[in-house]
């Protein structure tokens, strides 16, 4: 029996801890969270208590710690619980900054334990059936990628501002997606943005619209659209072009109604938002987790993934104020090269 | 807190079981099974006991029964829960016979406890939401309902020796389809079929195909065609058009994947079987049956529904064998009338 | 070069008309039409001359007519069409009665010359492919058809009086469809209908929907549903389950464009009505009959397919009338068989 | 009467004579080319005569004369036929460079000549009708565009060395979507490209796979994603995100079977190439340039349009070959600048 505490009630914590309580072998212990009215409730649905942090981290008994509390308490939490010998189920981002990622990084090295980051989307059964297709050779060699990511709507201001961007906060699932399918890194990453949808977007510093370019380096190219707003629902789409073949992930639709009316055949819109598409991605997500735990494989979705997508969110912010491509090489050589040397110093 | 027995701890049961515990303020007390192996890992699963029938009818704590027991066993045991006071969900048929269905429905009646049978298919989303759209009035008055039922592979011959026949077995889900979209009674049945996939089927006394015509009482027309083996996997789709419009139910996939290859575009099958297909069906009905426990609220699939799907299928079974449409009064008033007497006469 | 005359310079005469020109070693030498501004527009647009059916069969020159007028001269044309020797391409129905087509059958058997009825959804690109990979065993044993034939609105209540009546005017089509499809006849037949859209036609002595049944000789079952009337346009498909997997037959739309909105994704209707959804088809039936006059082949469809289909609208409509099964036996032996044996006699 | 001088007797002039001829009020007169067996074959078939430039120019009779020859001879005869107060009809592209493209535009504004360019995909029945409801403001404000545009194979290694480059070859007719279809004029290009399928391609100087990001003036994106081989065949679609909901335009299938086999449901490929795909398109673009000469309006797709492709297409190779975004501010005032100051200073 490995012996679990959450950190955040709210409605992502709520998510893991219902596929927690499935999970043979698992059982909820503690949930901690700033607000001790969620925290209480979602403790007694479960059966499990409320706690404090450190009473989590002094508990020997605990094997795992699940992290869906706000972004800005991830990487202090990774590193608390690496060093107190916790396996880490962490929501994305690992960070917002590259400095305290890769901090998150060396720290869950150093104490050996296993860190799944949170990019549900690679457990969505369209897309790990396609990702499947791919690596038994159905579509030849892989060549193009072109990804479409639209919000159903942009989220309030106040969170935009403290996001990170639309590069950090909305394309660094698509960047996961865009290394994950093509199994191959970036050489350099263009983007293009507008604000079209609300100018006060724009005034909060953020883009609601951007377009990205990514060209790898074995030649392939990947092409990433993404928009905070689509009136007609959340949009999760790609394709993947190969030597030999095609092949697309769509949308899942709440039915599978089709009507036929007096001006057209309609189906249903897309699912409404990230909970109900990736409801079953999450529930393979902890079983994933779990299969770890118990098995002691590597995750699919590694603090190293964390790193790459946030290093990719970062250059492609870098070349939206530049107006020009960035080699990844760039990045890492120079403004980003100084601080993971500084970080690499300062964690020895 | 509602406790709860549940009757059968096979394939079913394990799926009943499983969302019962989900549904607040419920608690599974009891597991019976003639398998005691079966019975106690289901219980052990979920922190329930096994028991014999006779301790779940005696204990007064116990709220509601789940019956997912062999088809032999449902009549017999919805009178001892009826008898008992309890609570009722089994699945469908109710039973085989027409006599023993209607004893089953004066004693629920008699008792006055809730009793949903387990048509399933009018908890699944896609069905679910066709009918709600019909009951918006969107397609106007409802005309033509055409059902195709197939499922994946004929079960073994043992089992088809006992199930009633393809009517009872198979299509009195369909025809539970047919009254619940309609929302009519039929007026006459003809039903055709024909042995096609296996001729053993034949010898053991049953069909593998048919085509069946309703007409209705509010003269709509329906037609199901309904097989015990598609190459293909398990298909169940409906359209009905009416005055304003048409809408169709159709198959969910297991993903959303497009693949284009050199001969053709394809896309997933649909899903393998009824465990799949209906898993969200399932996981509903039984929060229905809570609703209803809770609520005081009558349940959307009755014993009396159960009833008349057998109706329809003792009527379409004389249809084949009589080579001509049978009037449902006919069936009412002749042999079947005969017998809805004498289990009257008998049950008073 | 074929010299050809067309009668009836109408909607369909002018499709007919416009497919002609395009054949090679084809020129439309007459057109004959009761409505003389009608027909010396039609000539006027393709070079060919005005006349009336004397001068047509009294030229040596002429080798084929198209009977393309009004439905009561169908018989007449093709039997001094074939008393003068010329190949025939004729609309169907052959005619509305068993004898007078049947006796179009004798006069074209034993003048020897090509006859093409125009049961034209033979020739639609979508089922003569899907026929094709029926004939290549793709799916293996065919076992059930579905046919789906909805007019997008009634047509006139004066066409519906002297129409011949639902089965003749409408299912005739689908009765071909039937036999070809199923490389099978008809051992009973069962017809339900009712009047559900304008009671008007019902005063006419018609209906307006109808499902029919037939059973095969080699136990193969058929369901037909048919309306005069479909909100949403002209719905023309069937689906065929074979012993190895099932083949769809689907409409065509004017546009490939799918629009995301606020409330669904939907696509355009189907093609308005048979003008435009059998646009193709009109084209590969003229080049067949071509193709027929140019090498000597038989035609796909010949008069006798337009003796059966016409057999099996009999066939329904008794069935419909004494709401019973018929068997296509009797309706040879007994009502027809009388008839088919006076036409018989009067022949010889 | 307006006749009519056909230039090139090879596939697509043979396209383009067989629409000619369905036009009222249209006749062909003259064909041109130096393979004179093709010639002679053509205006056989359509009652015309083989006859040499010179003829076709000096002939008063001819009002307009249609250009399909090879592209190094379009602006010569686009010159010309100016020149001679011929109408135009003219395969795109105009030219291979901006000088004799910009030359072309200036003899056809001198002359007062109707010049229609023929890019038939804004004839395309499903790109002209998503066209119209995008300006019916069915999608609100058009916001970002996705092109996707994949050949079935590369054509032969000598046709690509004198194609221009990709660019001009094949994007060509995606840049004239972009500005169509958004209606908006780029205010950066940039192209990064790769030769994935075959080196030889690279060999002879060109890629065979490119994605392009065009930011617009009004602040829109587009991405265009062009590969010279797609396993599965010919890829035309696009799609455009507005302010108020997403339209879609999809691939043409030769057939709507469906079909359920063992492994998958599958559908038609795409439709093979683009005379067949874009076959309702050239029928669309020749009646369009007859309705241009009978009613005096500009051509939906002009000369200037040719022109403004054209530029985007040196744009673009100028990005991939600089590896950075292209200012359309640089190409026109950088090196295409001075080459339009150069061709104006020489029209003058």
């Amino acid at each position: 029996m490995i012996e679990v505490a959450l950190f955040g009630a709210g409605r992502i914590g709520r998510i893991h801890a219902g596929n927690l309580v499935r999970q043979k072998g698992a059982s909820l212990k503690y949930v901690v969270d700033v607000n001790a009215a969620f925290a209480q409730e979602l403790a007694s649905q479960h059966g499990a208590r409320v706690a404090d942090a450190q009473t989590v981290f002094d508990d020997p008994a605990i094997g795992a710690v699940i992290i869906g509390s706000s972004t800005d308490t991830h990487a202090e939490l990774i590193m608390r619980a690496a060093a107190a010998g916790k396996s880490i189920f962490c929501e994305k981002p690992v960070d917002l900054t590259i400095e305290r990622a890769q901090a998150c990084a060396k720290a869950v090295e150093r104490a050996g334990v296993a860190c799944l980051i949170g990019f549900q989307r690679r457990y969505d059964p369209t897309f790990a059936a396609l990702k499947s297709r791919i690596d038994a050779g159905e579509i030849g060699e892989p060549e193009v990628l072109v990804v479409t990511s639209r919000d159903p709507g942009a989220p309030p201001l106040d969170y935009i501002r403290h996001s990170g961007g639309i590069f950090k906060d909305m394309l660094i699932h698509d960047f996961d997606i865009f290394r994950w399918i093509l199994d191959d890194e970036a050489r350099t990453v263009y983007a293009s943005g507008s604000c079209l949808s609300d100018q006060a977007i724009a005034e909060a510093g953020d883009i609601d619209t951007t377009v990205v370019t990514i060209t790898t380096r074995r030649g392939r190219l990947c092409q990433i659209n993404a928009s905070r707003r689509a009136a007609y629902g959340y949009d999760q789409r790609f394709e993947i072009l190969g030597s030999a073949g095609m092949l697309q992930a769509g949308n899942a639709r709440p039915t599978e109604v089709t009507a036929y009316g007096r001006r057209a055949v309609s189906q249903d819109l897309p699912e409404a938002f990230f909970l109900e598409r990736y409801r079953a991605a999450y529930a393979a997500e902890m079983a994933h987790f779990f299969e770890v735990l118990q098995k002691g494989t590597a995750p699919r979705t590694s603090v190293k993934d964390g790193l790459e997508a946030l290093l990719l969110a970062e250059a492609a912010a870098k070349s939206f104020r530049e107006g020009r491509p960035v080699e990844i090489g760039d990045a890492r050589d120079g403004r980003l090269a100084d601080v993971l040397a500084a970080v690499a110093a300062a964690a020895q």
